[in-house]
């Protein structure tokens, strides 16, 4: 159900026609009220049209809803890209029966395609006709492009739900204004907008920097968080003890939804998890783990489950971070495969060959210099990434 | 016959094992006398042994030779490694007749193996007996690793010779702090040390600096510069017409080593030049043609023929880099695929789809903000990277 989970929304999603293959490309999620809401989106400097109507739309702290479609990205088309967002939101809107700037857009797929508005509001009553309490999936469905799985996540926090989806299978580094990964949250506790902003802050921004497929990141990334209120009671504020609890939770699917885009990478068989413990700053060891993560060498070697400390040692050596190099140690799985950037002549080539092997790879690097950790989220490079990207346009 | 071109200079290139091919993987260049000397060097935090040999060595101003071996990069060794440096370089020395601080070292292939100093040294007198005027195609085959050709170059200024080979077809980056790129240049210009430093960091680093094979700076890149003298005559000083003379030719044999680097990239069968103008900085026109030339997206699209002009706009936009996206125009060949981030309706499919189509495809971005430019010289992403790379350790 992922975002119809939390009491107070309604979801669908249709077939409009942008996608050649006939798969669903329209999906909308409404809110049965004004919902408080926070954004979260890329720092491109060529934002899609839908980023930055949203973008403006978001200041109003409230919404009833966001309307989505996959086929397209409605990127790198200047003026018609507004008119066209414009153009969509207020047809669904008019459909939902709310004002037109209470409806905020996101889109994913080709950039600098020939979007087609046109299909979108032909498809218009369908979608809101089928606007169900159910229909989270449907929704969650309708957004995937080169997705292989539907990706949802959903738990309850104390007399709170929370529920979310994601969409993302490349051009995926985001890095949100904090990333073309759109990102759907709900919860139906009661919360002003300020409030709501903190935990998307806290919570979900640090959870999808963590996420690297190729390196790209996207002119349409776009995480919302919306919340109903439909629980009811006391508003949730900013640090106090639900405000944590939501945190912690939510935090957990982030982190799950960005384990799930990983494992739905184009092409991906191997997911890469990256921790860096003890650098400098968190930003230093962010900037190392996604090094390494994105490191084609790296990520070509776990395709062919090869260990290959040398590639780590390189990765490291070459991240432009500030470190202390004789004091640095880098584990495979469990095998200590560098220390102060030596391969132990010893080292356990059947454990590491065994640790490479995995669908789940663990790299850890303690730099024992300072306070800052980060993890990375990434995947393997192999032949099918080649032929997705080589062979289509996206 | 490229290094050995410049008179002054003998070179030899013979097996000694250190490949399971049987290949050739030793090589030794000589000056007859002691040769004004410039080196660049990587910036990795992990530098193989013998730049941190050749490092100090460097200091001495003057050489008598260099020893390289390929197979193996000596690198993630560490005091084994200095050990095997110091013996392998000394071995060379007792053959020559030379001090073994007249010897400098360089090594490439896999890191953190088991070097084979013994076969090195057992392999000295046969590689001291066959040092030969002509023996520079010799030398330059004996550095190769996964490169499927030799890569030479050189060109005679006034009264002067250059001669200059690399290697270098993957884990290829060169960030030279003043860069597994091997580069070697020789003149039989007569210059002293200061003279030659500014030459290299003149005509030399920011050639290379234009490189990326897959974005990898490796542990062990170096680009040496010999001036034997043996041409004779005044000294050449910083400046003076002779040094401008050889700077712009030199810039010449670096920009054609650097490209026959990028068209022999592991699994290449594209070069991809990217050339920014009106940048910020020159730095920051590298930054953006980098970013284009080390997209996935990007490399992947080319290896298929995809013109793609979104991929284009993501990678600009995503570049980090300081302009104004309203003022930024690119092209694919002579086809204007984005005007402010906006990719034109009507652009030219035909005409863009033949300049990706082409050996050398060519990408421009005229930023319309600065006085800065600067070229990025890469390579598609095949299938056969992942091979080789997913396949073997390197």
């Amino acid at each position: 159900m992922s975002v119809t989970f939390p009491k107070g929304f309604r979801a669908n999603g249709v077939t409009a026609g942008l996608k050649p293959s006939g798969r669903p490309d329209l999906a909308l999620l409404v809110a049965d009220n004004a919902a408080s809401v926070s954004g979260l989106l890329t720092d491109s400097l060529y934002p899609a049209a839908p980023v930055t109507l949203t973008l403006e739309r978001l200041a109003r702290g409230t919404t009833r809803g966001v309307l989505v479609n996959s086929g397209d990205a409605n990127a790198g088309r200047g003026e018609a890209g507004v008119l066209d967002a414009l153009t969509t939101t207020a047809a669904a809107a008019a459909g939902v029966g709310v004002d037109h700037e209470e409806i905020l857009a996101c889109s994913t797929g080709v950039i600098g395609g020939g979007f087609g508005a046109d299909k979108i509001v032909e498809a218009m009553p369908a979608l809101v006709h089928g606007l169900t309490e159910g229909g989270g999936t449907r929704f969650a469905n309708a957004i995937c492009t080169t997705d292989t799985v539907v990706k949802e996540a959903s738990a309850e926090v104390g007399r709170f739900r929370i529920g979310a989806c994601a969409k993302g299978a490349a051009m995926v580094e985001p890095r949100l204004n904090l990333a073309t990964m759109l990102v759907f949250f709900t919860t139906d506790a009661p919360m002003d907008t300020p409030a709501l902003r903190m935990l998307a802050k806290t919570a979900l921004q640090p959870a999808f920097h963590q996420l690297t497929i190729d390196g790209c990141t996207s002119t349409n990334d776009t995480v919302l968080l919306l919340a109903s209120g439909a629980a009811g009671g006391e508003r949730v504020r900013t640090g106090d003890d639900d405000w944590s609890d939501l945190a912690k939770v939510m935090r957990e699917l982030a982190d799950s939804l960005a384990y799930q885009m990983a494992a739905d990478a184009e092409g991906g068989t191997k997911v890469l998890l990256v921790d860096v413990v003890r650098a400098k700053s968190e930003a230093e060891a962010r900037s190392i783990a996604k090094a390494i993560a994105n490191s084609l060498l790296v990520k070509t070697a776990i395709f062919g489950s090869d260990p290959n400390p040398g590639r780590l040692v390189q990765a490291v050596g070459a991240s432009k971070a500030e470190f202390d190099p004789t004091r640095t140690r880098i584990w495979l799985g469990d095998v200590l495969v560098s220390d102060a950037g030596v391969v132990p002549a010893d080292y356990n080539r059947e454990a590491a060959h065994a640790a490479v092997t995995e669908h789940d790879v663990y790299v850890r690097v303690d730099l024992g210099f300072g306070p800052g950790s980060a993890r990375a989220i990434g995947c393997d490079l192999s032949y099918d990434y080649v032929k997705i990207n080589a062979e289509y346009t996206t």
